[in-house]
């Protein structure tokens, strides 16, 4: 057993390339001494009573955490960092059905483009099958949460998907015309969303059908969506690439990084510059413009050209590769943080106006920048004017004053650092309560470590990673929570849970369901006493509904060869009792909560006879809750 | 916000059904009064420090947890109660890409029977979408784990898979011939695995192809499926259905529980009878006659008939619908858990010979039958002789002593039960830690609670599950953790770390890409340093391999309608550096860790240029690690 024992951490030792990087970076100042930098050490062994939540005691926040490659996004209780639901968005759910339900499905290709439904219909698809899930950001409204939805990014298929707060399922995908990935995504602050803005990242051809194929023709697309409607309400190319964005506080601009400004298609060429840049958006000029008819069309949208020189946008200059941008809570600071180069560079919107009217030079809105240490990726506050930067060569997360670096960058001798503390290993995103509101209210910062290697278990050769939980409540940072989990959330939201306010059963009236009671109506079969067999040509269409623990239809019969519609409603009232619906080996399983209505679609190609069963232990006669599909053969 | 306020439990008034069940269950004696049973009372505010672990410390156990209807397994750390791993079984994942990638889908299909991959071909499907696991097990050597493998049913689709515990990836799936939802799972403890015993639940004709629709052909199987093989080894057809198994520490039964000896395809005509049974299996009877040529071969398996009458089984009738069935560490007793009665029915496998020998009647293998209270569905042991029973209906778990219980059924006034415990609520299995082996160790005891109601902030409609974790190493239990689940964790088996001893990367030689090896040999390619694309026809196969922050070819090029196949080989040595390959608006991505070779077909079907990138955050770089798919565009 010696193998599972504690090793102890080394991370000092975790990347093989970590030198080389240190080589880009051109900075071993920091870096090398920032392991010390952290103060008096500190006993991970205890961890804070802050952070125990007793058997039956409710968590103080929901944190939204994106479900990278898996597709999903989830729901975690903080500060006890436990999973309490998994929403699926751009994946295939087999518990719940998602990507087969009627209703999913429904979810999942109205927003495709054309050419992608032909794409995976030649594949016998209705829709993709994976998501690439990054930044889940909640909806605004003067400049904090309002629990409306929560938006997020596809890398993967270039798509942004809602989620509804109230019953915390996805209600709208799009894909995004033009647009090749979507990595950034934020949501405007002012006066509510409004908009999701979603940055374009790879550059290809706008109209990518092999009919260009040349570097030349490659373009990048910066996408604003209409949060309310779902549908993108312009588009902006820009010089270079795009990664991160965040908009500001006064719903005047939005604004993104940019980590390939060379235009490269190898990493070589995409690093061979000293310099990269951020890219400020204009709202106003950008909607005044497509008011005024300006914008060109392309494949369904309003397209501007915002690169170099144009009214839309401004370049800043920033060092080599920045990554993340976050605005503080003050309203006026915005930190772009500088992944190969060791500082973050902090910008004041309040000076955005003078760029955009050619008064000063675009550096004129650089107010600090001060040295960090190794990998600054991202940066988080807590409203008392602080803000801690992940460092992921450094593995740390480094807390700095950002008047004191502006005291630093105006001259002053004043060290902005206050801590530097381990985190195991290598952090990307980091967010702190409320720290992308006006409501910041520095308890607590999740640090999303990307490796975790030694602390848990070893479970093979792939690892969980590794978020952890850091108080920041007081003068120090104290990590109190490792929390392993599935690949591979890059960034995570923590709201207050007086923010979020789910419904505990569905509303019968529910729009998820409106398709079902469309079809239902014209049946002329009550949903909710519902015991028939509608048979419409070669399409039948059951209907049941449940009540723990039985099935209103013992059984039904359909031929070989038919297609099959089964809607089943969930009569219970009680909260909590949740129903599904699955027929043994037919693949066809779905979930049915109380008072939810859910269909399936499929066709009846194999006969004999097929049991469904509820597979939501439900009650103690759940084992009995279930009946026949019997497919009587087709006549030879 | 007083919606998130914690509104205190109501654990009584949970299902508006209880009251129901409990007139069926007959007994109102215990039940009344078993919230009260439960000792002093103990405030669960204050969790044990036993259970804490602290940032970098390990936990102590393995626990192997079913994903239900999610179709996965899930690994998680004891007594910290963190999830560590998911690993797909019979679900599409996404981020692994499961069910798309070459090796994942070899495991997928090969075991299908014919007719199945006839029926999925029609709908353009390789394999299901989805399962329902139930059951994990681990392999046994004399009488306790070894670490070999873990195996899990689906009910779903009527499949009994295996996980390698070296890598801790599902390398075979087969499908029963015969059977009709796989339920009850476990395995053979003595010698070795051996058998894996897998109950047939539902009842429908052997040839299930719609020959025969009529009730009087339905058969009810019970299948031994050979666990080094993964084939069935041998099946017997039973009255009744078959619900939960075990076996015994001799290596000479297997006993599996009936909850519907009426055969009835209805609520009220499967709980027509006051009895059920449980059925007893004679291995060393059942092989000689399949070694003597004996049975029939149907569908491929040697099936054997074990009706009553039959000298290969016995059936021991008990109260009305029994559900699980657990032997204890003590080698002799197996519990029987009432459901719909009030008691536990403990038997005495060394009775069992005689029993098949005709020398006693099948209840004299009967040695107690204790009143436990409403609802009991599984027990669990401490190797201190006592066990812990779960109460459904009552929403507790009953700690008794099995010694008392016989001396009570042998007329001594003695009360066996020792202590009731409030769970929260509803518990379907339990495990203690070790306590299916003859190594039970007493330390900790998990309840899988079916609902979790108020325990965790409100997440809509679907609310977790909640596997309680449950201090047993004093004379009182304790609660000490909620856990809250995705849905649905139906079983789990904890066990010590000394037995599980995972790889940290994968060898070159893993049999897990045995196919990719030979292809790139027939090919002339070398794995581990291609950057080759070899054109076959119409099909490509491109060959790369990775080193973070690079893939070794920068781009390839194929044409529109190709069959690409794309291998990627993780040249990182270094723990903990995953790779993954996912291709924009393709739909393609799947996981290369470290030292593992992955591959995935697809055709080309629309022109373009198609960045592919790296999805696991693997470098100061990661963002960079990309290359384009050139589609070039059908002569037309």
């Amino acid at each position: 057993m010696a193998d599972n024992e504690h090793r102890g951490p080394n991370r000092r030792q975790l990347l093989g390339t970590s030198a080389a990087i240190a080589g880009f970076a051109g900075a071993a100042g920091v870096g090398a001494f920032s392991g010390m930098a952290a103060g008096p050490a500190r006993a991970q062994g205890s961890a804070s009573g802050r952070a125990e939540i007793a058997p039956g005691e409710l968590d103080e926040y929901y944190v939204f955490v994106s479900g990278g490659q898996s597709g999903e996004v989830r729901i975690a209780g903080l500060p006890s960092m436990r999973e309490l639901m998994r929403i699926p968005v751009f994946n295939r759910d087999s518990a719940t059905g998602w990507g087969q339900t009627n209703e999913s499905l429904k979810v999942l290709t109205e927003g495709l483009l054309p050419e992608t439904k032909e794409f995976l219909a030649a594949r016998g698809l209705q829709t993709y099958h994976n998501g690439d899930t990054h930044h889940p950001h909640m909806s605004f409204t003067d400049g904090t949460y309002d629990g409306r939805y929560v938006f997020i990014n596809d890398k993967a298929n270039t798509r942004v998907a809602r989620i509804r707060c109230d019953v915390m399922k996805t209600d709208k995908i799009i894909e995004l015309p033009n647009q090749h990935t979507v990595h950034g995504l934020r949501v405007q602050k002012y006066p509510r969303t409004g908009y999701v803005f979603a940055n374009g990242e790879d550059r290809v051809p706008l109209t990518n059908d092999g009919s260009q194929l040349e570097p030349d023709s490659y373009q990048c697309v910066f996408s604003a969506i209409d949060g309310d409607e779902m549908k993108v309400a312009w588009q902006v190319l820009v010089d270079g690439n795009l990664d991160n964005v965040d908009a500001d506080y006064q719903g005047k601009y939005a604004f993104a990084t940019c980590y390939n400004s060379e235009e490269g298609l190898t990493l070589p060429d995409m690093m061979s510059s000293e310099q990269d840049w951020i890219v400020i958006f204009d709202l106003a000029r950008i909607e005044q413009a497509v008011a005024n008819g300006e914008a060109k069309m392309i494949n369904g949208a309003p397209v501007l050209d915002g690169k170099h020189g144009s009214r839309y946008t401004r370049y800043v200059p920033v060092s080599n590769s920045p990554h993340g941008i976050n605005t503080a809570p003050d309203g006026v600071h915005v930190v772009v943080n500088g992944k190969l180069s060791p500082t973050c560079t902090v910008f004041d919107v309040t000076k955005f106006d003078a760029l955009f009217n050619d008064e000063i030079e675009p550096r004129d809105t650089v107010v600090a920048e001060p040295q960090l240490g190794l990998g600054p990726l991202h940066t988080a506050y807590d409203g008392r004017g602080n803000a801690y930067t992940t460092l992921f060569i450094d593995s740390q997360v480094v807390k700095w004053n950002i008047e004191d670096a502006k005291r630093l960058y105006a001259g002053e001798d004043v060290d902005p650092i206050i801590q530097k503390l381990d985190v195991q290993y290598q952090p990307g995103h980091n967010h702190s309560s409320m720290g992308q509101t006006k409501e910041a209210d520095g308890q607590w910062l999740i640090s999303l470590n990307k490796f975790s290697k030694d602390r848990f278990l070893n479970v093979g050769p792939l690892k969980p990673e590794n978020d952890q939980l850091i108080d920041i409540s007081g003068d120090e940072m104290r990590i109190v929570h490792d929390n392993p989990t599935f690949a591979e959330p890059h960034d995570a939201t923590i709201i207050h849970r007086s923010k979020v306010n789910p419904v505990h059963i569905w509303d019968r009236n529910d729009p998820f369901f409106a398709d079902a009671r469309r079809q239902a109506e014209e049946d002329g079969i009550d949903l909710e006493s519902a015991a028939d067999v509608v048979r419409d040509g070669n399409k039948v269409r059951v209907y049941m509904y449940s009540v723990a623990p039985t099935f209103s239809l013992n059984d039904f019969t359909v031929q070989e060869g038919d297609e099959v519609t089964v809607f089943v409603t969930n009569m219970d009232e009680v909260e909590d009792v949740s129903h599904g619906f699955c027929i043994v080996n037919y693949g066809v399983n779905m979930e049915v909560s109380a008072q939810q209505t859910a269909s399936v679609t499929f066709t009846a190609d194999r006969a004999g006879v097929y049991w469904y069963y509820c597979p939501w232990f439900c009650h103690a006669l759940h084992m009995e809750m279930k009946g026949r599909m019997i497919v009587e053969p087709r006549a030879t």
